[in-house]
């Protein structure tokens, strides 16, 4: 039974236990290990913290806890006796000797009054001696006072039980410090030395408030004093960090930290000065560079740092070494401490990471908020750092002060740094944290502000033109923020370090401007040309408004492609220069340099929109015309009067070879060189996975795989730019090539093939893209007939393949079957008239569909018989256009009496369709892709709308294009799909 | 002259100086504050390191530097002077007085010798008596012996210049530890307590060597013996510490850190054991837990932790509150810590990115590598914690101790902690770096190897079925690594910090195998319907290895279904019931516990890709005819002998229709329901652009965007296939949606408009898909004629649209135009007789044509009159098919005496186009896009694999279906364009 109700009890461990016997078992299976929380701090005044089981243990009889509370102690007047195994007890005092020893373990009799602890206490300036010299314990304890006068000299220790020789500015005053002399700080300071009067306030512009400053009260004027009177060294340095955590600031009184360290450092000035450098005084701090105006550019634009940095092979460089002597708040030089790491960087990152900081053309930037309460652990005193860059050398290793730029600093209640150039107040020596001038009360009390340098940025100038990659002396530029703390535990401050690099970029700036006017003249140049070539074929020769905005517009274009060319030549300027160089000779434009970058982008992207608009509009409204060759075949004569005696042929011809030819054209509208789709994917390719976007970080380095572990720095939007607009091109570029040459060629010629199908259909096509000016396709079939059935399309085919008829070619034996015309006004305003029929709507649909029929019929045989050179008042000769003229796009002959064709083997007429406009549609997408992702920054948003956007114009261009196929050519819509 | 040169001087500064005068001029303007570096170090013996100018100045006579360096002190054998202003001179001590007294302001004579400082020297146990007890200065400096006999119990103090009490351990030897007593550590041990043979190595197995180490040397007897004799906390918790430093590990001999503290504990079984948990023996740390088999298990899954997580709401308690116990090497207890920020995790981060690692449900993992030289700075000496949960519970906390799992602890040789659970031994306290175990010859020395917790995991393990987010008492793994120490600049030590979260998957595991078993199940049922549909289709009764092959293929495609339907259910299960709870019920699998998801994904691929391949070469390989009605007009007769006497006809019916037919159907053979790159573009804009992704994150937090100073854990692969794939089939649903609702009703319908087509056109399709069946889209115009001119189309269109003739359907008065076929067997092999003489190739091409086009008439004769009912054996009939029909794809009835024609009203002879088969081309896009996904774990990059797959197998099925096309209906290639 008992066995059962054991397995019962292991396995369900709930149960109520009902025999005692297994209590102990189920404490060992079923026990939650779960114990109370104790801290040293909950345990009661006659418990212990026992530190092996983490709770509070009771004391031992006439005990009580330790200052600790880790241990016991005994009561007042009970000495401790250890006992067997180093336990203690403890054993009251004799009447006799009622007090006991301070180690505790005796009793003795005291010659004056027992302390609180049950010790003997003597009075100020005197010892307690409790053993004679050999240690034996004396019955009865003696005050003895303690020898002041010279050659003793001597005062109480610390601990009240030795004389111990006193302080040595004392030695004339016989350790006191009689009067006129002045005790401060445990020194004692001749009279007349420095006057008392000190300021030991410390200002918080900021919160608009000062405080009286423990630590200032204390130290001010006897670190003062003592630099003055005794050149003491730390004093010294005490003092200049007590200006440095005024922030450098002169008040109109000259009393507080910086106006005393002034005071001293004029009185220092018969004397040489150290290093060599003037504003280093002996015994001083270098805490400031002069005041005179102007003299920060001459610090920091004059002389170059005898280095030079270089980011690639042997001569490799690109360590900024710098070092910095670290100073404590009572002025004592710790260490010379190599800055990198987390010393400067106040916010917490892995080793690799900030390491990046310090690596020269890496755009630093790490920002994070740091908890307050965590900073008075971390930070309880400031250190005051003196930073150098370390200029190498090897044995003669020389160091390069840095100068710092105190944003917050005032000088006469001015923030002279924040004004210009010329005002700067430089200064040397930060520090990252101060908790300590803010407490008011005491040096122990909670602080009432605490002052953290939120924000440390150096910064590199490069010198002009250098090619050795020479910098001027960096900046250090600290802005500190003062943090009042009323909640610490709840309060963060931000806080950031930052390593900038700049270079002049008034030159380029320059450059580009000039490369933009240039071009852009000759654009104008090009755009009236246009213009011109335009009037000539709309044969118009007025200059009215409607020229100007043409002219507009194409200036727009050319002003376009004029921005675009210089804004993608900058980036890839940057790009392969600042990339590629090898010894720095340029450096990336800081974002605040980028605007007009960016605003020369947004200009090319604006115009070119207004191209684009401009051309789609002008290829929905094209005129066209299919003029059908084929002929009834029942009728042997050719010339069939234009009226609409048609109906009563037997076999009408078949209007499906129309249709065809119709439906190919709508198909044909909106292809392209390049596959818009196939563009995005691939260059989203080399960006996103290949790692691409990588080449834009501000950092010199080429290589496109970062680690997780690497610093990333943050993006210049020029490089993005130049990166994007180039990938795209070149993408581009490379589908048109792989188009033209390999796809075209060996797959599928959609131009050439619908030309073929022309021909075979036997049907002409006539574009109309200006009023006197367009393109014709001689499509009439070498066959005669070509509405027949699939074995005479075969032999036709086929005899066409073995050479055994006709050529194609308009004009007997040639091939040629595109032509670019241009009309004469006679010929225009006949097409005119019947086109106007043919548009006409009257009231009812039927008759305006005769009428459009007949209007159809009419132009069919019209187009017909002018190609026939039926009519000699409206005649045309066929000639070869000048090279000349094909460059720029305009004919010298007008056609006055004749109307010309000129021979175009280039098939021309594309440039009514998507596909002859590729450069202006690849220039779009590229700027419409570059501005969405310098918008965003993000090259995923950028292609989905650029896809979107490619996919509605094509829509458009699509949708009224066919509308416009079907209005000008009659073919119903039905038939275009 | 003299102005003129000096602003030269002033703009060149490099420009040779000429005039001493300008000297001072130009170090002012052009000056380069260069100073050399000089370190403390770098002083010589009789020069001090000036702190205000950073260099070295030389001491006054008679000086030398002091041992900091920063100042001068008198040589040896002078006295220390204070002249004016403090400032030091040194004087020689008189010849009777040749010391100088330890304070250095005097000269005293001496009773003994004089040390090399030219201080007096004291024989052992005497003091140095320099001042009487007033503090004045002797003339004669005395060496006073201390008294060691009771009850005086005196020895010299450290400086040697005053007698203290002894060490409470002598209280009974006289401060004198006489043998037999053994004197340890300053303590006395009465002999025969513990035996002085202890072991002091330290054992690095992963380095196959073990160090004789100084500071086990130095305390492990004395740590050992005052924790077993005197019950010392201290020092049994520094025993423990020294244990704990040599990894908890067991060997055969009992003399090591380990060995004594487990003789201790076995010492202590008598006592009551503390807090009531047996494995804490009083004044002893508690390092181990049982070593019972199986204890670990019972530990870690026997009792919840008694407080619930929440992710939200008002309930929500995301907060790992953990507190350590901290104490040094020494034993002494420093201080109760919260766990979190910096102390257990090495790696430097941001707060709030080591915060992240405290909140429940993030799989918080940080790795790093730390330089080794930067851990001598950092940890000098190892702090041990014992860790512990915070239960909460306001003023009674209550604390719950964390069991900890040293993988490399050893056990008698075998590293039980790498071996199944059963033989776990767990253990409590760990450290975090050991830099002092290893030093061998002195605490000072370099030490020869450290130790890193190389990797600290804390493991949650959900209670099962819990409704309250209760876990088990959470695990922590520790694994350290040795690190020998040769050259430690180059070293770095790897790092992690691992928060895991895990629940038991088995449950999981065995419902998706019972789904994918029962589906697999049904899916068998539904592929033999198929096969039984398709053996009547191809009209073969016959069970041959073909029907198997078959049978498979379809069940490829049903299975991979019901693998795609199991693993996108699976996935969004835990999206959203991972993401969405309130009260933690469910956590993420592990990594390790997916791999059987990820299989199933891959067989879901595969399976589709075989379904895929499939459809595409019985798609591009169907039968197709384009039955042309058109009779030639000249003629009234309807019937046309089938031969080839219609070259005789004045006006042969134009094959254009048929071209423009079979243009379109080319067209239409890829088109989809979805737009695949919008469908790519889209998905990539949710993830990418909007965040989705982010929700794929192993947290349980669901917003979309995350700030750069959040921490981001790592992807799960589940919630990353879950969310694509929901994501990829929502939008495609979607698109499917618009596409037939929107666009096909008010845009243009494809496929209707390729049927309306065919009725324009005058043409009938037969598509034959099977042997016996297909499908017939009727085209007969209802106007007799379609190759007519313009006028007569746009007549009979209109007259169409205002139903001025009859209708276009099959039947009369009926609208249906398309149909299922189920021909008989003897209408198809009539079919195939023709069709052979159409395929078969002459060795000439001029006859082959000329069959061909024979063929191609008696074809369309044929079939014209079938469609007719002009052969009364190969009649059919028209009927509708039945619901069950249509629902299982199988046609019921048999066609033995008439064909059938099933009334098909929804087009489905889009089966043999991609535009039927949407589900699998989408779920095959899904399914690619999600393994690239999962094996690059980068979205974009499966966006660009999928868009080319899909451009491939588009560029595939058009030329393949193009060039089928051509074989079949005999259009010339270069029509369908």
């Amino acid at each position: 039974m008992a066995t059962v109700t054991l397995s019962l009890v292991v396995s369900k461990c709930k149960m109520p236990l009902l025999l005692f016997l297994l209590v102990h078992i189920d404490l060992l299976l079923c026990q939650q290990f779960i114990i109370p929380f104790k801290a040293p701090s909950d345990c009661g005044v006659e418990e212990f913290f026992d530190i092996s089981s983490l709770s509070c243990v009771k004391c031992g009889p006439k005990q009580r806890r330790s200052t600790t509370g880790l241990s016991c102690v005994c009561q007042t007047g009970y000495q401790t006796v250890i006992a067997d195994k180093l336990s203690v007890t403890c054993q009251q005092c004799p009447r006799n000797k009622p007090a006991v020893t301070k180690d505790g373990f005796g009793c003795i009799r005291c010659p004056g009054s027992l302390t609180d602890e049950g010790k003997c206490q003597c009075p100020q300036g005197t010892v307690l001696v409790e053993r004679d010299i050999n240690g034996n314990l004396l019955d009865e304890a003696r005050c003895e006072a303690c020898n002041g006068d010279s050659p003793a000299l001597t005062i109480p220790n610390r601990n009240g039980d030795r004389c111990e020789r006193c302080q040595a500015s004392f030695f004339n005053s016989s350790c006191v410090c009689k009067s006129p002399n002045v005790l401060a700080g445990g020194l004692c300071f001749p009279s007349g030395s420095l006057s008392t009067n000190v300021n030991p306030s410390v200002n918080y512009p900021q919160l608009k408030f000062s405080v009286q400053s423990a630590w200032f009260l204390e130290n001010l004027y006897s670190s003062s004093a003592a630099c003055l009177v005794f050149s003491n060294l730390t004093a010294c340095q005490a003092l200049g960090n007590m200006c440095v955590m005024n922030l450098h600031s002169f008040s109109g009184i000259s009393t507080d930290a910086c106006g005393l360290f002034n005071t001293i450092f004029r009185s220092r000035a018969a004397l040489s000065s150290t290093q060599d450098i003037s504003y280093w005084r002996v015994n001083l701090p270098w805490l400031y560079y002069g005041d005179e105006p102007g003299l920060a550019s001459r610090v920091l634009q004059t002389n170059p740092v005898p280095i030079g940095f270089s980011f690639r092979e042997r001569n490799k460089n690109t360590d900024i070494r710098l070092l910095a002597a670290v100073y404590n708040v009572r002025g004592e030089f710790l260490r010379w401490e190599p800055v990198g790491g987390s010393n400067l960087q106040l916010c917490p990152q892995p080793v690799t990471k900030q390491a990046a900081a310090f690596s020269f053309g890496i755009a630093y930037q790490e920002s994070c908020d740091l908890s307050v309460d965590k900073l008075f652990d971390t930070h309880p005193e400031p250190l005051f750092y003196d930073v150098f860059m370390d200029l190498g050398g090897g044995e003669n290793k020389k160091l390069l002060p840095l100068p710092t730029l105190v944003q917050n600093q005032q000088y006469n209640g001015r923030f002279i740094n924040q004004e210009s150039m010329k005002n700067w107040y430089l200064t040397r020596r930060m520090f990252l944290v101060d908790t300590l001038s803010g407490r008011e009360k005491s040096l122990t009390s909670t602080p009432k502000v605490i002052r953290v340098a939120s924000s440390v940025k150096i910064k590199f100038q490069l010198v002009p033109r250098t090619q050795e990659g020479q910098v001027y002396p960096p900046l250090m530029i600290v802005t500190y923020t003062d943090v009042p703390i009323n909640d610490s535990k709840t309060r963060t401050v931000s806080t950031t370090f930052t390593m900038e690099y700049e270079m002049d970029q008034n030159e380029a700036h320059v450059k580009t401007d000039t490369a933009l006017g240039v071009m852009g003249g000759v654009a104008v140049i090009y755009s009236l040309l246009k213009t011109v070539s335009w009037k000539r074929r709309i044969a118009s020769p007025l200059i009215d408004v409607k020229t100007t905005l043409k002219f507009l517009l194409f200036y727009a274009g050319d002003l376009a492609n004029v921005f675009f060319a210089v804004t993608v030549g900058t980036g890839l300027y940057w790009l392969i220069f600042y990339k590629a160089q090898q010894f720095v000779s340029v450096l990336l434009p800081l974002p605040a340099q980028e605007e007009q970058f960016v605003t020369y982008i947004g200009c090319a992207f604006a115009l070119k929109m207004i191209q684009f608009l401009h051309k789609l509009i002008l290829q929905v409204s094209v005129d066209i015309f299919f003029i059908d060759w084929e002929r009834p075949r029942s009728k042997t004569s050719r010339t069939v009067q234009a009226t609409g005696e048609s109906k009563r042929d037997p076999a009408p011809v078949s209007i499906w070879r129309t249709y065809f030819v119709a439906n190919e054209w709508n198909e044909i509208q909106t292809i392209r060189k390049i596959n818009p789709t196939f563009q995005i994917i691939a260059v989203l390719f080399f960006l996103e996975v290949l790692g691409f976007s990588n080449l834009a970080l501000r950092d010199p380095w080429s290589t496109l795989q970062r680690s997780s572990q690497d610093y990333i720095p943050s993006y210049s939007l020029t490089l993005r730019y130049g990166l994007a607009a180039t990938l795209w091109l070149c993408i581009g570029f490379l589908q048109v090539i792989c188009f033209t040459v390999i796809y075209e060629r060996f797959v599928e010629d959609k131009i050439r093939q619908f030309v073929d199908l022309c021909s075979v259909s036997n049907i002409s096509v006539l574009l109309l893209s200006h009023d006197c000016f367009g393109y014709y396709i001689h499509g009439r079939s070498v066959h005669g007939h070509a509405d027949t059935n699939m074995e005479e399309m075969k032999n036709n085919l086929k005899r066409e393949a073995e050479s055994l008829c006709g050529q194609r070619g308009l004009l007997p034996n040639t091939e040629i079957q595109t032509f670019q015309v241009s009309l004469t006004k006679c010929l225009r305003s006949q097409y005119d008239r019947i086109r106007d029929s043919l548009k006409r709507s009257g009231p009812s649909m039927i008759n305006t569909s005769e009428t459009q029929h007949k209007a159809y019929h009419t132009m069919n045989h019209f187009l017909g018989s002018v190609i026939d050179h039926a009519y000699s008042d409206m005649d045309y000769i066929v000639r070869d256009k000048l090279v000349f003229e094909r460059i720029i796009g305009m004919e010298f002959l007008e056609p006055t009496d004749k109307s010309i064709f000129y021979n175009d083997e280039d098939h021309s007429f594309r440039d009514v369709l998507f596909y002859g406009n590729e450069a202006t549609l690849l220039i779009f997408d590229t700027l419409f892709f570059c501005v969405v992702d310098l918008g965003s920054q993000s090259f995923v948003l950028a292609a989905v709308l650029t896809y979107a956007q490619q996919t509605i114009f094509r829509f458009i261009r699509n949708t009224l294009g066919r509308k416009n196929l079907g209005q000008k050519t009659l073919v119903d819509d039905r038939f275009l799909i």
